[in-house]
């Protein structure tokens, strides 16, 4: 496996989806389950977000604290699954800002074929992102990612 | 510091603190900070918790899928501080089992007293999560773990 795919292998994440995919789940439960994962899995990919430090003051003191580096995040949702996931990332991260991007599979150029393409301002400053459960060929989820590098988003 | 204590250092965990910590936060943004502090916590927490294999029928085919070992784990809240961190990690872990210990100082001799206790049954096969949000010199918290041993957990 290439050194830039990273599988999440967190036993709560591994035993949620156990239960996503048991025949037998409501889709109330299925729901609570996706956004509970995707809550753990705003964990990993904010990880190394970098860090800035400010002067701020407390009730005792004034004190440097580190705060989140440039611009607000951006989650952008590949229409419509993404937006499952999207919603528990903003449990974990509510100021994040958001993009959509729609895209559907022309059935005869067998092409993507946008739709829908709306991200925020300044995005040289932010770092994005991009949320879809599901790769098949994975052509829509490169040519989403190919016209989000066009805004030149920080990383 | 030893080996046993685990400092979190994630960017979002640090940046969420230095909005806590500021004078001018308001109650209401200080227990939505938290909650969403305790949620990330709650990911590392569950990091090892160890899986066993059950056989489930997916919508597609049966297939063996992880789930977690044992019992449901406890959350222990040490009451009162501690419920603000049980709630964020009830968001994550919604089936978790819970439960509360009371403790005061007593002025006089200086020792914890507990006045409430109540931890589910079969501990025995119980991982359990303390939570407590604060430590002066460290007794109460000290006193609470020694009081759920007794009740001989799983870990």
């Amino acid at each position: 496996m290439p050194d830039n795919v990273h599988v999440i292998a967190h036993p709560l994440i591994k035993h949620k989806l156990t239960y996503m995919r048991k025949k037998d789940t409501s889709t109330s439960s299925f729901r609570a389950l996706l956004q509970e994962i995707s809550m753990l899995m705003a964990y990993e990919v904010t990880r190394d977000l970098p860090l800035a430090s400010i002067n701020i003051e407390t009730p005792l003191a004034p004190m440097e604290a580190p705060v989140l580096d440039g611009k607000k995040i951006v989650l952008v949702s590949i229409l419509r699954a993404g937006n499952g996931l999207l919603d528990g990332m903003l449990r974990i991260i509510p100021s994040a800002r958001v993009g959509h991007i729609g895209l559907y599979r022309d059935h005869e150029t067998l092409q993507p074929v946008e739709y829908y393409f709306k991200v925020p301002g300044e995005m040289s400053d932010r770092n994005v992102v991009v949320v879809d459960p599901m790769l098949a060929t994975g052509n829509s989820a490169v040519a989403a990612i190919t016209r989000i590098k066009d805004t030149q988003p920080k990383s």
